[in-house]
């Protein structure tokens, strides 16, 4: 199984018409029209009512709901509906709920509300989208299935322990291995009955909040096994989907989600998508961090984009809204790094609850004339231009950077040496020099093959396990470049430090070992000089500081306060036919840049534009061969380039010509076909 | 009923002689005389001594209490004694505490502690209010009944949500109806039995904490309910009282307190009173606005001071002391804004507990030689030297400024756009406007009667329900002037947003229509141009940014940056015989008094000292007709004004004459009987 | 019993040989040898391992741990194991667990996890250390016995609430005495049996946290109750060992922790033994404060350094190395302030769980050619060649300063007048002043013998119980200097105020009355001149500004500033032959130094190098009265001075003379035998 199959990318969103009354459907159906809006997501959370108790299903208004959309020429990405339990359910079985992180029991309220292990909410959901699918299975505007929402949280509740208990098992097999696991003869905590063995949480091995643990072992598997619960969860629906339907399955991730590990769900989805509600202020880096995540999951497969606001959220503190043009750039940026399709949440804004406020394509007032309809419409019509172009093409990327929830997790809860080191932003500054630089980046998994990229960037690779030091090892040698970073190296799969030298499996192709390792607070700056000679080039770095004490690497930047200054930073190694980078300190982004542009520049991998903040440009290549040159003007000024490709501005329709200027406005986008 | 009938204006406050032996009574006695105490509270937390087991009332030691003021010749204002119930009520009865926003059931402990719904706290505190009031009704030194204290908090017991239940099936009626004002269809909430229905607490719709609920229309109708199951609690021992007496009966308010719908309970007391202990640092004007909306509870009809320290705190982190005249000046400025009786918390310190380092006008070495009690008495002299000429007196205010519990919360827990506006903070910005401007103002509810108004201030209306749009706009009609600020007229009684414009049902009256709206950071600043011509005055705006589309309405004040400069930030619409203002951004103070003060000029009503910052003026008319102009000084330099009234300084006995120079030092006051 | 005999101070720490496989404990006996280390602290965590089941004990493996370190030579110290329970101890009896502040039972996890009140828990543990101690009580090699680890912590359940009630009838005997010490007239609070007495929690009389109580009274009892709780549990074990051992028993304390009064516990331990670990960046006064109050436990008994880490911690946000040099200068400071034992946590590296990161003498990888190694060997060494000079050696201090649990407790559970007066920062700032002098201090218990100290320094000794103030009288009348502070003499042994003027009972002393307090926000300065004519000295005061009025105390500093500028707030008053200084307010560092040195200097009781910050200077004779002076040099500059006693440098064999210069480089330490 793989993408639907649709004509066009895919154009619409959320759609609740359940929540309004006939009248306001038709009214709809005209704005859509002017919007160019073609795909509706329905039934989202929509037990309640085609449950509505617990002998009955009623699907007489989703079956209008959805023989209206389809009449009127829409497809649909039909939801299971089974984001939210009904409020009869939590009532004839409290266990359906969730207990929290601080031992608590809920009660009705609020989404995303069932526990994972309890058996009548596995039941009921999967027999839920049983029906729903077979219902609409045969109707030929559903192109997709949407099971549940947005994936996420966790519970501690007997059922919760009880099947990690059972996960346990099933991962250890005995005691004495679990044991030795989570190195348990450390505060008299070597289990001796299964079920002795509690969720950690903050009654039992946490303190202060769930990066706080006393055993790291145990709050990891934890958080494997609720990542693994919610995806037997998912997987339910899709096997009771499977029994009518072949259409491609998905559920909407949400980009760097720390609970969930998506790359050990992405092989149960027929295809990725994912939710875009970046953080405010977050560089454009940011979200093309995320959609590449989000892309790699299927080893490079086109993703949705299947939320965006088209123009604020309601859910933070400070809600902005995007400026003139934002929603178009952002939702072409999608495209660019591999959206097949480009929905909102939410077509029309709801009334009432915590989401009245939160951005929609057709406000309370219901008028086509605002600034927010008019981008939208005039966003599908461009997307109605560019036609299939776009539509499975790939990303021709020559560097893997590495994303590991192992490591995260590890990272963030461990103990010493700084809690301030937070792993998204580590990976983060490296993709950012990466984004500067215009280079074509996949986001992987540590399971990845590696065997075709030039470079291999993993920053903060905490936790090493299985074959991975191999298989880097092997990048190296072949004549590519590995580049990690401090508090790589540390760990392993279970969580326990590595007897040997710091960076651990990793030591031999770093040439490098760590003796110790310094922490400081915030505003604590050790300067670091790079290069040598003419090239000497200082920056800050922060946070951590390892003193690198060489094994055959080369120096390629020192400390130069405090009292290891003079103490290597930075080092190089050369192995085999290619190299091993380590940087042993927080650089800030101007020393990140600069270690990653000298690797870059080896391999001849810098992009068209490198020296334009700002611009942003990515490369897909059509099924068909065709190659799709992205341009993306994210600053507040103007740019002008000088075209590098001769082609069409699918947008426009303008030619370019090698060598002759290109201009891009601010928030501008230009689709080169060459 | 009303106020309590007195001769003048009582003086003293809470007294506690159960906590001492006899022979500090009679050293209290003479310390009262020497500082004119006339009145004493008695009895807040008699419970434990009155009812010291099930079955058993002993009012041995009260009656010696009371019996001795009464000799003494002193009034009292005696309590039903319920402010906190009896450890054998709590072990007797564990469901009478309350359980807490996170679901826990409390034991014995602190005050404040019962829960509203509980049968046995109803039955108790009912009785002993009977007990009370049939004991000493004849008594002709209790002029007024004390029920409880400070009612307030929450509770979400079972008890509660049963009574909850009930309440909602008055409400509604139908689950139809109530799943149509909590608009349930969202998020899969429709409840199809009353007893699914929770209280909204941690456990269930809320996040963070009572702010962030999921479903406002939930939240909103429990605060609500919980105003009212108080307020049930309140009328259960006023009816006891009233089987034998028939003395004003109130219960100490806290100004601006969020949780309790004053507005709702007004009708029920027979005078209001309230505790001001103002937060530390705040303007005179967040006094003022205190002392009117408490004023306007009842309709004008003065209120009591029951409760102000003479010189400090306890319960804060930091708790400084008043300097030397400040609780002189703001006990007159309570009078000035219609106190009818100024009492203290407390009269002698109390040894142990919490409130041990609270200050009293006898500290714990029992003398009368200190900066306090010197103070304390001669107010207690100047108020006997008052004697009833400001009995009864009402303040002639054509402003009426609109305060609304049901705006206040639901724009505090809405979902956007903004959790930086708060509610108190833009009705202050609107009161200290009018204040500098020496206005009178009547804080009232919005449905109070708005007929004799020149001008209606509605800061944040957020929710607009009833005939209040059609009433709005008869003031204008008629030629006076309608004033309101961004995020008004956003939802209906059941907070659910509008299908129209925004402004909702007040966009008619104000002439615009608001297409979208941005909220920013709380630095981030966007400078409005007010006014035209020579009279253009820039302006900072902050935090909430409507974009405002005239449907008619008049350009006074534009945004002048972000991609939205030039949009209309503030309107004036013509509307029959008068004028509806739009302020549709959080404008700095000198931009909400430039607006303030274009409407008092348009309606004359400007007071006579409008520009000297600091210098509070107030008017009272008493009964006879007789007008009281109170001038008080809160700045730190002398003042000095030409006198705009001939009379007499009731505090001084030297005459004002027209023209004529009026000096004030720093807490000076005037109270000129003109 | 006394301080177990060693021929040299023991060096060494915490090890766990049981977290290895055999291999291991062969490399670290020739680590251990490499580095002088002599003594090893064995089984702090072993509960699991040598109790695996409920009726099954299994010394096996200590067996041989216990043998080896003999074998090898080491001295043992060795623990119960009693420092967290066991798994299948939690589960077969959960009510083992405790239950926290928040009401909430917790689960089996973490450590110090067990309450104190458990029958099952008393009973176990007692049992365990009975078989531990009469197992290896004939082991020459065991020098020391370790009870349980770091008391700690608090426990609200039922056993606790009863143990609690059970303690109150034993100190108070009646209801009515209880009720009148906890002055429960206030709020109803009145008890009428003492089952209603529940403990003072979350759920009870506290909100916000442990320092936020309705009741001071029932809070600082539950205090003493719970420090006297776990004491009991130390007695049990204590007791157990008792049957067959007569070695010295110990428990770790941990210097400055408030939930426990050592003061109470020092009797019942041989010797006291504490944990050094400063919070980041604190001043070496800290430390020596710190160590000053551990040796104070026992009459100035020497104590040992049970635990310091080698260089870094990994339990906080941010866990900075100890640069080079550092641990040694700590190690000698903790000898130079009394310490007969140099031990560190942990002598080889957990693996796994929250101390992986924790520093250790070896490290993961099992290196000698470590810096962290390489500094505690030569350490290792320097304390060989120090041999037997330092044991038993004490200091002779000539002034005292007072640390109180009691008026820490009550103090910081204060309601008013400032949250920000924290009790170790008054008590810190005096004795810095005194560190800075150069002088020794006795850190005592307000009940120690003060018939020996010229000066004694009281700071916020709020709560005064008992002949303390006659004792202090007696001080001065003889002569001496007592100097104390504002909130001083505030509240009895209750937690009640006095009914007197404030200071209480050391009014007559101090010859003051403070008539009234100011508090205001940390920010706020006042300034405090000090002193008259040419040595007039304007210092700042904060948070708290005492009106200080002289009743035959003369004025020695007066506020500068807001109305009561002019207003004495440092006085000293002529008592008998000596004086009563009083510090109305929190003077900055240099108005505290410029007090304590005019009394410092009245008495001749200067330090030879008063005027070099970061020169430490410590005296300690040794039983054969031979004088050791340690100089310790923790600034960051080499400090030159010129002796004042001829000796021997026992570091470096190096002769002193008198007038000849001293130099210490930066992190250097002399210990001159004079």
């Amino acid at each position: 199984m793989s993408l639907p199959v649709t004509a066009k990318v895919p154009f619409g969103g959320d759609y609740n018409p359940e929540q309004w009354p006939e009248p306001v459907w038709a009214a709809d159906d005209r704005l859509f029209e002017l919007a160019s809006i073609d795909t509706v997501t329905l039934g989202v959370f929509d037990w309640a009512l085609t449950q509505p108790a617990p002998d009955v299903y009623d699907f007489s208004l989703l079956d209008r709901i959805v023989d209206r959309a389809a009449r009127q020429g829409r497809m649909i990405c039909l939801a299971t509906g089974t984001g939210a339990h009904p409020a009869w359910l939590a009532r004839a079985h409290p266990e359906v709920t969730r207990v929290d992180f601080e031992g608590r029991r809920h009660r009705f309220g609020q989404r995303h509300n069932s526990c994972p292990s309890s058996p009548v909410f596995r039941r009921l959901s999967a027999e839920l989208a049983r029906r729903v699918a077979g219902r609409y299975a045969d109707n030929p505007a559903v192109v997709a299935w949407h099971v549940g929402n947005e994936f996420g949280g966790a519970c501690y509740c007997d059922h919760c322990a009880a099947g990690f208990r059972q996960w346990l098992r099933e991962r250890y097999g005995t005691l004495a291995a679990l044991n030795a696991a989570w190195y348990t003869t450390f505060w008299s905590h070597t289990f001796t009955d299964w079920d002795e063995i509690e969720p950690p949480s903050a009654l039992t091995e946490h303190w202060r909040g769930p990066d706080h643990t006393a055993f790291q072992g145990i709050t990891l598997d934890y958080r494997r096994f609720t990542s693994e619960a919610m995806l037997t969860n998912f997987r339910d629906e899709k096997a009771a989907i499977r029994e009518s339907s072949d259409a491609p399955v998905t559920t909407n991730f949400m980009g760097m989600y720390r609970p969930i590990d998506y790359h050990r769900w992405a092989e149960h989805l027929d295809f990725a998508s994912w939710d875009n509600y970046p953080p405010e202020g977050c560089s454009p880096a940011w979200l093309g961090l995320s959609h590449d995540l989000m892309r790699g999951l299927k080893g490079g497969q086109p993703f949705w984009l299947m939320e965006q606001t088209p123009s604020m959220t309601a859910c933070r503190d400070v809600n902005p809204l995007k400026p003139p043009g934002v929603m178009r750039l952002w939702s072409w940026q999608a495209v660019a790094h591999g959206a097949d399709a480009v929905l909102f949440f939410q077509l029309r804004a709801a009334r009432g609850a915590c989401e009245k406020y939160h951005g929609a394509v057709i406000g309370h007032a219901g008028r086509a004339d605002t600034r927010v309809f008019r981008e939208v419409a005039e966003l599908g019509a461009e997307l109605r231009r560019l036609g299939d172009a776009s539509l499975g093409a790939r990303t021709p990327a020559r560097v893997a950077l590495l994303f590991d929830w192992d490591s995260w997790w590890a990272l963030e809860m461990s103990d010493g040496p700084s809690r301030l080191v937070r792993y998204q932003q580590v990976v983060l500054a490296y993709y950012q020099a990466l984004w500067d630089a215009g280079v074509d980046v996949d986001v992987v998994a540590v399971t990845a093959d590696l065997t075709g990229y030039d470079l291999v960037v993993a920053p903060a690779l905490h936790l090493v396990a299985g074959d991975l030091a191999d298989r880097l090892a092997q990048v190296a040698q072949r004549g590519g470049s590995v580049l990690t970073t401090f508090l790589s190296g540390r760990v392993d799969v279970d969580g326990n430090a590595f007897l040997a030298d710091v960076p651990g499996p990793l030591a031999p192709l770093m040439g490098v070992r760590v003796d110790e390792w310094d922490a400081r607070a915030a505003e604590v700056v050790n300067p670091v000089c790079l290069g040598s000679g003419a090239d000497r080039f200082e920056v800050a770095s922060r946070l951590v500081f390892e003193l690198v004490v060489p094994q055959g690497a080369e120096v390629v930047g020192s400390y130069r306060a405090d009292w290891y200054a003079g103490t290597p930073a930075v080092t190089r190694n050369s192995y085999g036919a290619g190299h091993g980078w380590y940087v042993g300190t927080a650089l800030d982004q101007a020393g990140v840049s600069w270690v990653v542009r000298q690797v870059l520049a080896h391999h001849g991998l810098l992009g068209p534009y490198p020296d334009l903040p700002g611009l942003e440009t990515t490369v897909r290549v059509a099924p068909d061969g065709t190659r799709l040159l992205f341009l993306l003007n994210h600053g507040t000024e103007t740019v002008e380039v000088t075209a590098t490709v001769a082609g069409v501005d699918l947008l426009t329709g303008a030619r370019t010509e090698v060598g002759r200027p290109l201009r891009l406005d601010p928030a501008g986008v230009m689709v080169i076909r060459g």
